[in-house]
């Protein structure tokens, strides 16, 4: 058990006025526990209270082996699952964790009525959103290998290439530098970058086209994540000025972090450049999102996001314009909030670059 | 909507005592209402009552075009995802489907205390339990291609063939034939083969391993699931003879399949075979597991299965033998549960072979 995070997390249980709660989420119990357990369709649970009590259920076939000092209930397929959980809870307000199925916390009603659930991701969410010197140090060598393995993969985008070819060879990058797992890279050509989830397929590269990286793995747990986007052969007058405005926005939100702004201003900065120029409607979706143990998790950076910048919280900012039927652009950065700004974790190039 | 699966469902929710529920799961959805939907971190409900008024919740993210004469309520990130939602329940209990996240239900409790959530998976799986003739299709079909690239990729067990060399084949092969995407395919060699669910590595074969391959893949939807254990150029008598047990127990556990006998004597079936041949407590795991819009979903095939086999029931009989440092024996089949007994849906050869 990580003690400094469980003190953290009793410490923002107490702000919320939460004496008890469980914790479900895989990235969550291995940031308290360092035990990774993808429960699946199966039932896993840490029971932590305020006076720093810690339990953990989970059933026999994770072959869980807990750290020193946490004990550990275990059940089996075909018994209830929650039922040593329920003899554990007080009555009163649980906080739950916000994935945990709704089969387990129905069980655990019936057998408890006494107990209230309540929303209770918040305090560890709120702990892993200012990540401490290790994870800073991991994320930081994600996003270098990140750095690495673009510039490798830029290098090619030539005639005949094709979209899912490139991004398994993103893959195949990543797997060499050791990353955790293979991915679902988002390589897109001309108008498929209109789509912001476009699926990297048979697509072959033409001249003009714009092509969009946006790659994503986890090396030891720690997930990086950028996109650059660059044009093949030629660029048209219309994907420079897009490409300007992208660049700019992404600089100008960079610019205006520091620790205290709200996350929303970081949205609007970015936003209302692209605006300014025009193609507001086109930016589609929010600035960012928090990126650790898990590639999307708080904070989120948007317009509703209105809460402080914190020194440790490590979050995307990746404004993007998809011009359906045309091309798309977006230039994403992993940034680290620092006590007097920021520290941007992806080194590569920005500038526009038009390849081969 | 499928108004003959609407009818069926709502017939079980009256046998169950319930008059409204949510279904929430992509697989559950689809079946309903042929719309796909991954909603991850964001909220989707199918509302549902006992005279058959439905109505969709879903963010507006998903760009959800419903099918004719089904309401849908959008919601939009920031706003509260349960509130619609929650004038449209009645006071009472409601039917949760069991993977919906705890937040959702949590939400939807403040807002109405007048509704007491009870488990509610039930009536939709029940329904898919029973496949129709459309799906008994899409399943047969898949397995038949699953029979072919389990040929092909066994053919490619050579000299210095590597586990995950030959699971991207798998893939390959797979993609080749029109799967819906890759997965993670099990190849395993030798005394990797001794952990059921080990993934492929960088192992290399060598004269004397088991080479055990459980793939799996949907096909339009529609999972095939089978596992195929050869040996390498020489097989052992200890080898030999667990084979044997391990065709045995799936062989005679097939033969005992036809409506009306339980789950669970299908499973003791095999069971008893392994135990009587003296390697009971190698055989750590279920005989199998239902398969359809998902690779896992219910009937569970278990000793603890008290449920009488129905007609359209399809799932997994895949006895298998683990021995630690040793080797491991999987045989897998898909089966379809007919009138009078069932219909082998793997038609790829069982019996032992050396290859190479």
């Amino acid at each position: 058990m990580n003690q400094e995070r469980i003190r953290r997390v009793i410490a923002n249980m107490e702000a919320e006025g939460l004496t008890q709660m469980i914790v479900s989420s895989t990235a969550s119990l291995y940031y308290l526990t360092g035990l990774w357990m993808e429960p699946h369709e199966r039932m896993i649970a840490l029971y932590l209270d305020d006076t720093g009590r810690a339990k953990l259920f989970g059933n026999e076939i994770f072959g869980i082996v807990p750290p020193q000092g946490l004990p550990l209930s275990v059940h089996k397929d075909g018994e209830n699952p929650v039922k040593d959980l329920a003899r554990e809870i007080r009555p009163g307000k649980l906080g739950i964790d916000k994935f945990w199925s709704s089969k387990f916390l129905i069980g655990l009603m019936e057998l408890r009525p006494d107990m209230t659930p309540v929303q209770g991701s918040g305090p560890v969410d709120k702990a892993r959103m200012r990540k401490d010197s290790l994870e800073i140090e991991a994320l930081r060598r994600s996003s270098a290998f990140n750095d690495k393995v673009v510039e490798q993969v830029i290098a090619k985008v030539k005639e005949g290439a094709v979209e899912n070819q490139l991004a398994a060879e993103v893959n195949r990058l990543y797997l060499e530098l050791g990353a955790d797992c293979e991915g679902v890279q988002l390589v897109c050509f001309g108008p498929n970058g209109a789509d912001p989830h476009h699926s990297a397929d048979g697509t072959v590269v033409k001249a003009g086209d714009s092509v969009t990286f946006d790659i994503f793995i986890p090396f030891n747990r720690y997930w990086c994540d950028m996109t650059r986007t660059v044009f093949f052969r030629e660029a048209g007058e219309k994907q420079r000025q897009v490409y300007d405005l992208v660049l700019r926005a992404n600089l100008a939100a960079i610019e205006k972090i520091k620790p205290g702004v709200f996350l929303s201003e970081i949205d609007k900065t970015a936003r209302d450049i692209i605006a300014e120029g025009g193609y507001g409607p086109y930016f589609t979706h929010r600035l960012g999102h928090g990126v650790g143990l898990e590639c999307h998790e708080p904070p989120d950076v948007g317009n509703v996001s209105e809460f402080p910048l914190e020194p440790g919280m490590v979050f995307s900012v990746e404004p993007g314009i998809y011009l359906p039927g045309e091309f798309g652009v977006r230039i994403e950065d992993l940034v680290l909030v620092t006590e007097n700004g920021c520290e941007v974790l992806n080194k590569a190039p920005k500038e526009l670059r038009i390849v081969e």
